[in-house]
């Protein structure tokens, strides 16, 4: 196995090319999927659950997937732990997935923007992160990997309830769709909450990416449908693609708004934010996530040039403390993590401005 | 009149060029006379202030100062009340004096570390303010000052009690001795209050250079004798002048024990405040009072290079809400001059770092 999926730190997704980057860091869709065959990972014993491992991996292994590009299959029981964290820092596979190190597995995709988990809550999830707003275009990959299974194995399906999943809140299509958004203009306007209750409103969640609870480290928001019964797959991505896009133009208009109105405030909090973020010896994760949101509103709004824009993406991910520890080679402490984080945003501003200066 | 006194920033004393720069800023001599042959100026008609004014300005302008150097004679009732301000806020003239607008004057000499004050409080305030610890040394030129007008002059003088003057506390010889000192090691280590009070016990007063009340912006304080009556010159030179060397000593093993101790953190508030006043748009004059005093700290423990250590004392005046309109020749709200503050700053950075960088 090679190890360049935790070692370097940019997917495809992070480098930012797609449309709307400037409010959507990336769209997601995951699909969960078991074999009829055998029981839910959660109840499987060890050799029920390597079956459905052998027999799943077995379909990149065997050259299925290969008019996608080239996959690997990652076998959990060969990941440390530390590995494992960065996958998840990452977003190609999920906590749960981290801790099921007996029988899970990851297919990668190699620009990284499919991750085929196996044995997580459910025998199968197949996952397509793009970058920038392509809800739409993701979909349209995950469906045809979809496809690619369902030709060789036998799903689990119900026909009144749909694919049947683990846990009942993915039943029926068994899609999760989401946009991460970045949503800085929004909270500044103080827009925010009005905005997120209306989303929920219309059936969708929100929620922050990084940061515990319903604090929204880096002005970053998960919007994701809830619903997976009684609405057709074209139905719950159409959803979340058209309220996406009202709150694109609502970010945009905060952002033009707040440029006008208090330019100058605004420039001094983005300018404060560069300065510190590039001249800081210590920096715990929520600062640096709320200093490279401003940085990143900087670089969308022209006020910050020869900064590339996917510094932000970039840098949530690599300042991460399972990705600071692969990146340092060294266990830390949390202090200590602070000390190298700042050192890492540090240079890394640093060697930008090299090429042109703020 | 030439303007150059209210046009240019810098006076001798903020160039830095002395002993113990690093934690005394400057040496502050004032003597207060009064003559014997007219009221006090509060006490005093127009005409006889009138004559005051006439009769100690015609010791400068008639060469008995020469052997000190050029003085130039400047009636209050020249300047606007901006460029009075100015003066104030280079510590060339009190704040009582500006508001003395009818028969106030003051000789300046040419690098502006003699001012003499006519119509103050007292009819003759002569006032010695040199750079760095050199309080013997401004003793020793505003003596000489004292004597030459002295000579030309009848002092009011009581055998028992001294030299006469306007208000009680200044009664007996007449003299301020004071220096202000950068004590921003003894703040951080959290040792300031002990050390104030210890100096308080000994006769001293202490009080903050800008800002109200107790409050001591950028760490900045000055240390004068209370005591005038019952103690020889010497005897309050002597006093303050070890005092002061006392707190010298303290204030820079707190610093170096602040590097030893707790090096990172320290590394990271000077070097923050440094990328803050390098970025921001918009500063108070407490902030950038505190992050001037965060530079200036950094400069004197080797942090920061390429920076000269006079930044804090020019920018300390400079910022000042008179010298800011000056330096931008407009009227200004305070919303408009912490723009403007945070521009000054910026500029006066930018092209220091031109010079090598930090």
């Amino acid at each position: 196995m090679s190890k360049r999926y935790v070692d370097e730190a940019l997917s495809d997704w992070m480098k930012g090319n797609g449309p709307d980057t400037d409010v959507v860091i990336s769209s997601r869709i995951r699909i969960a999927r078991n074999l009829s065959s055998h029981p839910f990972p959660m109840l499987a014993t060890t050799e029920q659950a390597n079956e459905v491992m052998e027999q799943l991996t077995n379909v990149a292994e065997t050259g299925q997937l290969s008019e996608l590009g080239n996959f690997e299959t990652i076998k959990l029981s060969q990941l440390n732990e530390l590995e494992r964290r960065v996958l998840v820092e990452k977003h190609l596979i999920s906590p749960n997935l981290a801790n099921e190190s007996r029988s899970g597995a990851v297919l990668l995709s190699e620009n990284e923007s499919v991750s085929i988990m196996v044995n997580e809550e459910d025998h199968l999830r197949i996952q397509c992160l793009y970058p920038g707003f392509q809800v739409k275009e993701a979909w349209g990959l995950a469906n045809r990997i979809d496809d690619i299974f369902e030709e060789v194995t036998n799903y689990a399906y119900d026909e009144r309830r749909g694919y049947l999943t683990s846990c009942p809140t993915n039943v029926g299509t068994g899609i999760r769709s989401s946009v991460m958004m970045h949503l800085p203009g929004l909270v500044l306007s103080q827009q925010i909450n009005r905005i997120l209750s209306a989303v929920t409103q219309v059936g969708l969640a929100v929620r922050g990416i990084y940061g515990e609870g319903s604090e929204a480290l880096g002005n970053l928001f998960q919007i994701s449908n809830q619903i997976t019964l009684g609405q057709s797959e074209g139905e719950i991505i159409e959803n979340l693609h058209s309220v996406a896009r009202q709150i694109i133009e609502h970010e945009r208009a905060a952002r033009q708004r707040l440029l006008e109105e208090s330019r100058v405030r605004l420039e001094d909090r983005v300018y404060r934010s560069y300065g510190i973020l590039s001249h800081a010896m210590i920096m715990d994760t929520k600062e640096a996530s709320q200093r490279l949101s401003d940085v990143r509103l900087g670089i969308d709004l022209g006020l910050i040039r020869n900064v590339s824009p996917q510094v932000m993406n970039e840098m949530m991910v690599l300042t991460q403390p399972g990705f600071l520890q692969q990146v340092f080679h060294e266990k830390m402490t949390p202090e200590q993590r602070d000390i190298r984080r700042a050192e890492l945003i540090r240079s890394h501003l640093q060697s930008e401005s090299d090429h042109g200066g703020v």
